[in-house]
């Protein structure tokens, strides 16, 4: 007998019959002797519509009456799908975020777990009832309700798990697991048994939208076994573990990030501190660079290019001009008609190997590589959009033979 | 500067327009200097969309998860509500049931209050916020969610009042407040400007469904000072108070109502008991009765006549056909074509030619009255259902002269 964390998202529980397939799913993990608890997303386009009624009556609400309203959403999912396992005879209770102590900091919107006392649930399991919490919830010390942003239910799944040391938490989704790249758009990626945390992490904030960052780094820091797995066909999905069986010379993915923009600085004046004057301007308005690309330009001037997210373009390039003199650049390049693509695997430090591999499959296919960034697990190279499709076929077939 | 409570029906919160118009109202009173505390319903068909919802799944869902499912229609309505005020530059904040500390009974779907702690409504109105509560709702001992059953949110509002010693209890509706007869059938009716708890109990129990019972109860029990008036119409309504300044031979209302059913036991044994042993079968079956009509009837036999409401007909005939042996009655007659239309006046008593003056109005109108029932402050006739609305405008002519 173990203790079984699960968590299905919104497109999982949309109308009744996929409640009635996920209470199935839940059914059977009860009746295999475990004990499971089970976060919750709100149904399909709850969100989406409770988002348009606060819109018509206020563009601007704040953010704590935005919490108040979205987290009914997961509470309507946990009841309905409570009221499908009641339904097939089984011992089940529905709880919020409030009544699981799912504790936060007040920042509305996007609020962080400071504990989760877990005392309600624990009763609950005693009792051997199924227990359906709502996911992207919790309260603050004031007693409000506050939610957690993007991601939110599968960190409030993991975020439990650590907490009662489950012996797994299984994210189930549209998707059959982790893939070496993304099935839409290369048919012959192939789903991985195992793939370490780290591997996730740069997979997951490289745009392979599977799982969330921070849950991920949750269940890293707390070492909580996750399983990435499909709502829809019942078979094994990917493990995400500290250490894996894998090989060391191969890539476990390859992920495609679209959400980009590249922005290059002509003559700069070629002095100390320069790069750190251009960075502070940024930092300034909260905007995050991603790869960096420094080099020297002509008369003793240099250049610098930089990628940003595609939201903090407008906003990078009007901080910059406005502080044209002070920086002293000559001219300001910028395009979002680009992506960046990047090849994931812990054992790349090893295999120098691995990165000319990479830039082989992209010369093979005629794609031009305009800036390139790597790390302990990750080489990402940034090309022109268009071409995102084709460099991920050409990536997977030099890796993985198909 | 006063406490005032303010409850505003599902129908006055449908959409964003009504929302609006609500919260203009709010603003006035927050801004005349009174602290406000508001209690809202679900929008509209929120209610009857979550039951749909419900049903698809589970036809008998468990009262507790269906509690759990129909308390977001009012945690909905507050938040929107909230970023309608502040739009307007108010202050506000909205509270669930749980946040406010509304305990109740564990019956669910039908729970009753057992203590208000308002203390979370009284910080937030020491620091000038409009507070808005999501009516209907409270907990229970287990921190779980419960519904206070029909008419609720008039009963949270007038807990809420009675519990913080509220200046004013307004009530909120589609009417312009309690009339001597409903305005859709009388055209002539005329809007009271004030009328007793004992009045109001008899009109709200005699099927003029301005108010709930249970809510006038509590105001009754407490002392709150109500007021019923219009969403629509900024004017005064109608006072509902201990003590009235009314004329004491005038009626303050005629009341319709048409959820009823005749049945007529004929032939019984002229013995002592039998009325007791009549209605100790269908006291088994949990069914009211209502008048009572007992008469002599042929042969040393007698009929006793009386009425159900229409929902208990059929299953108080089974139970009576099922003991026509012990009961010993020679026929059963039932019908549902009657209508019950009473008068109501805290006066009455003091002023017999009241109950002639309405059975005259009936003769004026040639309409022939089946039975009829007395109290200290009503007058009620059974008549055929299709002669009420004549009924009621003879009647209305009488007294009112309109």
């Amino acid at each position: 007998m173990a203790l079984i964390v699960q968590k299905f998202g919104g497109s999982s529980v949309a109308d009744a019959e996929k409640i009635r397939r996920v209470a199935g799913i839940i059914a059977d993990t009860y009746q295999a002797g475990n004990d499971v608890v089970v976060v919750l997303s709100a149904q399909g386009d709850t969100t989406d519509d409770l988002l348009e009624k606060a819109a018509e009556i206020n563009p601007k609400p704040s953010k704590r009456e935005l919490d108040m309203l979205l987290s009914t959403g997961e509470q309507i999912s946990i009841s309905l799908c409570a009221m499908a396992l009641e339904k097939m005879g089984m011992p089940v209770i529905s709880l919020t975020g409030w009544q699981i102590g799912m504790q936060t900091n007040s920042n509305y919107g996007n609020a962080r777990i400071k504990e989760v006392s877990c005392e309600r649930i624990r009763r609950e399991l005693d009792q051997r009832r199924i227990v359906l919490v709502a996911g992207f919830q919790g309260i603050n010390k004031y007693d409000d309700i506050t939610t957690l942003g993007r991601g939110g239910s599968d960190t409030t799944a993991v975020a439990i798990a650590a907490a009662m040391h489950a012996d797994l938490c299984q994210i189930y989704t549209d998707v059959e697991g982790v893939y070496t790249c993304d099935p839409r758009k290369v048919p012959t990626a192939i789903k991985l048994e195992e793939i370490t945390f780290d591997e996730m992490l740069e997979l997951a904030s490289l745009g392979a939208q599977v799982l969330h960052n921070r849950s991920v780094e949750l269940a890293k820091k707390y070492g909580v076994n996750l399983e990435v797995l499909s709502s829809y066909v019942r078979k094994p999905g990917t493990k995400v573990k500290e250490v894996t069986k894998m090989e060391e010379t191969k890539i476990s993915g390859i992920a495609k990030d679209s959400n980009i923009a590249r922005i290059a600085l002509i003559g700069l004046k070629d002095e100390p501190g320069i790069a750190f004057k251009v960075f502070r301007v940024l930092a300034n308005k909260n905007i995050n660079i991603d790869i960096i690309l420094q080099s020297i330009g002509r008369d003793d001037t240099e250049d610098i290019s930089f990628t940003v997210a595609k939201g903090d373009m407008d906003a990078a390039v009007e901080a910059l001009n406005a502080n044209k003199g002070a920086l002293g650049f000559k001219s300001l390049e910028v395009s979002d008609k680009v992506c960046k693509v990047s090849i994931v695997g812990a054992g790349m430090i090893s295999s120098p190997g691995i990165a000319v591999l990479m830039f082989e499959a992209l010369y093979d296919a005629k794609i031009n590589i305009h800036m390139i960034s790597t790390s302990e697990i990750k080489v990402s190279v940034l090309i022109d959009a268009e071409k995102a499709d084709l460099a991920m076929q050409s990536i997977h077939k030099k890796f993985f033979g198909v």
